[in-house]
């Protein structure tokens, strides 16, 4: 990918467009590209709503080939949840057709004046920027509804909700998947209300007239490819669970293990676990007629195809297949334990462009602080809704946990560097406490998906409730995790390619004969880990220190039922894991 | 002072008092002591609202004793507000009657248990504490009332409101005046939230049957304390203008000066200024029969008495005679130019227990974020009801400015370390500027009272426009503001100690005769400084960097008319402050 496109939006008479040929940055896809412009480019200290803040998008370094599950896209800022730097990750058809259009990355930048609220096109033929205050305040689905009238469904929109044009600090940006809804979402961080910020409401990518990429090697690459892919089919989790059960395959493992984070992370378990998990949802979904999970990619090109559909029982699209995290944050976390009310949650937080994760949190700290009561899954639903309109109630539940926390006067908000936690209580899943605590990016389950080996016995054994090497497995996987997001490849890969020597080498194989490369893993690891330094140092010229890459003490404190363990990781220990 | 009180409101069975000798403590008080016990045994990366935080209350040094204008007392505590150690200062009666019972500081520390509210009493005969629920969540008017009824007038009353119950991170903490009522307070950063999280709701303190303090030289300490008075008397500011006009003295002179905030810091001057200023108030209180200000100290032994009683047009008590921030914060700042509805909103700050400037610039921020007009008295009326009743809007407000700004998505807060600023814009009162952003406190006019010098050019004639020497003076003053507010003496006698050498040198001959010392003006000095470098090391391992000694950016981008001054003092001038 050879271009860089500028829009910036404070321009005299309106936005305007600049092509940038990559320069400097060839080579740097995805994270790797999205972290370097903001650290180049974006001054630490400013505020993540004014105008020297910069949205960035970019396709993984492989997105737009033919390069199995390689599609997902990277969208970078300074943080307005976090105040650090940022990269959220996103599934969806937006990565690769941007790189079918050689684009590497869209940089929205500049002041915004005025109220105008912008739609960008982006196709072979240019950059169209069009004001239409007709979407003003428009949900997700009702926007791609028009975009669809408007271009017919060969697009991909990336689009904002009500919660990014209303600059919330927990606000999410869409991209359509292959069935032209807006479920797949650039969740953490706030990254939504910087677009918002930039008066960019949504950014139509229509890829008509382009073709897949062209690796340099074509023959290496293709046999690079279907080892990669005989990889991923081959192992137990991308090759039978995830296609099986979807991501929420992990409900019951984490509950058996007393790691799921129950009631506001106050118990290790949770009883309602049965009528939520996998199992629980594949039937559901089956007797209702419904796509089941092993049938859907969250974009063209995927070879694990953990998604699918989640109709109502009279039959009706009710949401995409909710994934573990949204069942976790808004079931268990939240003591409610029906898949109907589960799947509306997920329906109105990708409606109004709220993350998941950060909303359930959010609605857990409010049912601690006896505003609604643990498991009142109407009142949930009500909250969502408010947030959806913003009313004083929604503006706090908008804007994080850690400020609803604070609205309501309660220490215990799971959060680290301002952003919720993920289902893995770190009492328990220590290594992803870990993560939680050093990851530059705030507490982040996908900062390292560290829950992998933990569980699942790849790559080492290690054990949950043991200390030894747990540093170690959290600085491993988050170095994982900076390359993978800098490629296109979707996390999901980490759980084959940490166990197989072999797929690991495809997959590195993949990069070189489309690059014309020879890296070695070893290259491909420093490339991650330069990922995490320059994000280290944006956060530290942003005023972070290690004093931030602490978990809340009340997790030190409080024992988690039923193992009663606290997280007992030194700060000695969690300052060992950028020793690199 | 020689003794240390400590409870422990965790302790099995109910809160547990122990008394300590003054120890290695001895020669501190008020902040000096605060920030000694915060620093020493608090955690500095604990929640400010968790069981590991301590609220230290403590009077001057020479509180209790007969030295003039020394009644000011001492809060301390890790700051919900800023997340860095806080000290906030009072008037009331409270420093004089602990210092006379021997009590250089009050320690609430422990976990709470359960949620019983508690009442504290403090005499001669010892401390009783008792469960009374049916103090819960009464105002601090209608608590004092009910203490009255019980203890008689003699006493005193530091309490809470709503506000500290609620563990808002704007909550004060009252202390009632010479006429028993709780108007003076411990206002900034959130030190309410801290004494609610411990339980008790108020503490009565009872000097019966104690006498003021002796001095170790009763002769040496009359002659030092008349040539202090005198010094005082013989001063224009503290001899005349705030006799007469009370604080409120400062309006026209910041407003003809181009450096008054209005409409959250857009402009810097107001229209509306004449009708609220000095002049303007004192002729209002006159024309009703109220006390004037030349009346009223906030305590006993004042010399300078800048207070007074605010009547409505029927002659019923509305507050006391509000003071210059407060009706900037509330006035100009919102847009109102109201008296009556200013000191309806003081009287509402002071019940349930708000700082006047940090609601006065959320409210700011709503108005700019459009929900309600500026200049709309009425509706502001209407937002601090809803603050003290906590309805979700009221919930946003009393979480502070920044994060009100944070929920409706705005970058502009005037906040530095999370607190807001006062009624001096940084752009034109640039020492003032220097001082919000370095100070270990956050925004902060007490941080150094640089107004003074830069319009009264007392101690040097610093233009408030020119750049030269305002590092320097807000150095200066941050370490004259240290000193004192340890010392008890009120900020107020910076006007003349700073401008009159012998006025300084009384002051120092009237602490070395209190306690048989022989201090030197610059031994003097090395304890400010010293307080400086502790507070600023607890911050630094709370987290603080250089990063957060900065104004927000907008600052240096916004020119403020009429003098379109922008913030133009570097990162290298402000990282001046510090050396010393």
């Amino acid at each position: 990918m050879e271009k860089l496109i500028r829009i910036d939006v404070g321009a005299e008479g309106g936005p305007k467009v600049t092509w940038e040929a990559i320069g400097k940055y060839v080579g740097f896809g995805g994270r790797a590209l999205t972290s370097a412009i903001v650290y180049d480019e974006v001054p630490a200290d400013c505020h993540p709503l004014g105008p020297e803040n910069k949205l960035v998008i970019a396709p993984g370094l492989m997105s737009g080939s033919a390069a199995s599950t390689s599609g997902r896209l990277s969208v970078g800022c300074k943080s307005p949840l976090t105040g650090g730097i940022k990269e959220a990750n996103a599934g969806g058809q937006a990565a690769q057709y941007l790189g079918q259009l050689n684009i590497a990355a869209i940089v929205l930048e500049g002041e915004r004046t005025g109220s105008d609220l912008y739609k960008v096109t982006i196709s072979k033929d240019g950059v169209k920027i069009e004001v239409d205050n007709n979407l003003k305040l428009l949900p997700n689905y009702d926007l791609c509804d028009k975009m669809k009238d408007i271009h017919g469904n060969g697009v991909c929109v990336i689009s904002i909700g009500p919660a990014g044009e209303r600059k919330m600090a927990n606000s999410t940006i869409a991209v359509t998947d292959q069935e032209f809804r807006p479920t797949r979402h650039a969740k953490r961080g706030g990254v939504g209300a910087v677009m918002g910020s930039k008066g960019i409401k949504c950014i139509v990518i229509d890829p008509t007239g382009t073709t897949l990429r062209r690796p340099a090697d074509p023959e290496k690459f293709k046999t690079a490819n279907e080892n990669f892919v005989k990889g991923l089919q081959h192992h137990e989790i991308t090759g039978q669970r995830l296609p099986l059960y979807g991501t929420n395959m992990l409900t019951n493992v984490l509950n058996e293990a007393g790691g799921y984070p129950a009631f506001n992370f106050r118990q290790g378990q949770f009883d309602g676990c049965s009528d939520i998990d996998g199992a629980a949802l594949i039937q559901l979904e089956n007797d209702r007629g419904g796509i089941g999970s092993s049938s859907l990619g969250c974009h063209q090109g995927c070879d694990i195809k953990c998604s699918g559909t989640y109709y109502d029982k009279d039959g009706n699209y009710l949401t995409k297949q909710p994934e573990y995290e949204t069942i976790w944050a808004h079931g268990g976390n939240c003591g409610i334990s029906d898949l109907d009310s589960i799947a509306r949650l997920d329906f109105l937080n990708d409606n109004y462009g709220f993350d998941s994760i950060e909303m359930g949190t959010s609605i857990g700290v409010v049912m601690d602080a006896g505003i609604i009561e643990f498991g009142d899954a109407a009142a949930a639903i009500r909250l969502v809704e408010e947030a959806g309109k913003a009313t004083p109630m929604g503006r706090i539940l908008g804007s994080g946990t850690a400020a609803t926390a604070r609205c309501f006067g309660l220490e215990r908000a799971p959060v680290v560097k301002g952003q919720a936690m993920s289902g893995y209580d770190p009492r328990v899943v220590r290594s992803a406490g870990i993560t939680y605590a050093t990851s530059p990016q705030g507490a982040d389950h996908t900062g390292s998906y560290a829950v992998a080996p933990s569980f699942f016995e790849i790559s080492g054994d290690v054990e949950s409730l043991s200390l030894d090497g747990q540093v170690e497995e959290s600085r491993n996987l988050q170095i994982v995790a900076a390359i993978l997001d800098s490629t296109g490849f979707c996390l999901f890969v980490a759980f084959a390619i940490l166990d197989e020597q072999e797929t690991f080498d495809a997959m590195v194989e993949i990069i070189n004969a489309m690059y014309d490369l020879s890296m070695t893993g070893g290259d491909v690891v420093e490339l991650g880990k330069n990922v995490l330094r320059m994000e280290r140092k944006f956060n530290e010229k942003a005023g972070f220190t290690k004093a931030h890459d602490r978990l809340p003490k009340y997790f030190s404190r409080e024992p988690l039922p039923p193992h009663n363990a606290v997280f007992d990781v030194s700060n000695e220990e969690l300052d060992r894991v950028h020793a690199y």
